[in-house]
């Protein structure tokens, strides 16, 4: 990896924890509504109303708000108590407030690469979210900017390169979802290191027909310092 | 200006209309309410709701939506009819999917600025939203790229500067709001054109005191070119 200009860090469950706070919410959400369905139904149904609305509200905590309430009326067939509503729309604020906890060798490898590359934050979700985790996270001075990505797909990555005005090959992006962070930097003839979380939300999986070799995985992100 | 190197286009009325959606949707939810407060004091209580919580969900439809259902179950003491907030919920969906109406002149300013600056879009709201509406509009292909901000003060455009690795100098910023596209270029050294909309939201307006001598005011997109 001798070409590699700039090295591209996803940050929810990468540079910090994320996915928990969603299936708490979620949790919460489902014992909410237990008097209208059972806690799987409500999963199920909570699951496609997110997913439905992503392509008209893109990711991130707002549009989730919204998918909840939008569930919640439906479900309850338009009898849900309006303390609910008004309980979701807190679960959204407690989200957005969520204090940071870095994940295990964040700072360690950050203060190892920097001056050597340039150093960015890649994120899919909510602008203002994104920029306020990564100030109250104590390692913004790391990072020369970040760029917040509608979605992670291979136009989205010619996007950035093209914002950065490198070549594919001089990019390098680190982070724990295989189908957003490693496999269409492959495609376009990027690099990539999976960093896998504990939690991967089921619309961040692939099935192992997708996986492919020409990445490595490792354990902690410490370990990539190695691979460089 | 012989100095400018890159010229930022606010998109929201500034590129195509946008604050009159706002506007709809403020009548629509007012009658909605109708039954439970006066007209005035629906339209009061919404924007104090809205400007509370611009903190925490920043500028955009999404966040939008959420502050009206949050007044809606407020203003309603609990009473609010659930289909009311389905109706709000699809307002929001309604002002997602609005078609692309630019603004005069836009198409043939950007013809004769191409491939002499790089021209880029620097507009606040929810970035999913500003990316569909720049592709709806058919006039993508003449901007460099969109930089979504999560506000418009000058903190945040010397992150700009700092991003497109630029002097201030080097900077033309045109839009419709004095407040967010014209005085806080001026601080920083930058250069800014206002091209007023007719309908200013409330939160962008400025004080006579506030204004400053030291940029152009024209009265349609087209005429910045003998400015230049």
């Amino acid at each position: 990896m001798t070409k590699i200009k700039v090295i591209a860090f996803d940050a929810d469950d990468t540079l910090w924890v994320n996915e928990t706070f969603f299936r708490n919410a979620e949790k919460e959400f489902a014992k909410l509504l237990s008097g209208y369905e059972t806690e799987n139904k409500i999963h199920q149904e909570l699951y496609k109303k997110h997913i439905d609305n992503l392509a008209i509200y893109g990711y991130g905590i707002k549009g989730f708000v919204l998918s909840m309430i939008e569930t919640a009326v439906e479900l309850s067939n338009y009898k849900i108590n309006q303390k609910i509503i008004e309980r979701i729309l807190e679960i959204g604020k407690e989200m957005l407030e969520e204090p940071i906890d870095l994940l295990d060798g964040v700072v360690e490898i950050l203060q190892e690469l920097q001056g050597k590359y340039k150093i960015i934050v890649a994120t899919k979700g909510d602008l203002l979210d994104q920029e306020r985790k990564l100030e109250k996270s104590g390692i913004l001075q790391y990072f020369h900017h970040t760029e917040v990505m509608s979605d992670k797909k291979i136009a989205d990555y010619l996007k950035l390169i093209k914002r950065l005005e490198i070549h594919p090959s001089e990019l390098l992006m680190i982070g724990n979802s295989l189908k957003s962070d490693v496999l269409p930097l492959l495609e376009i003839g990027a690099s990539a290191i999976h960093v896998p979380f504990h939690t991967t939300w089921i619309h961040e999986q692939v099935s192992n027909q997708q996986k492919n070799d020409s990445y490595k995985t490792v354990s902690k992100i410490t370990d990539i310092l190695p691979l460089l």
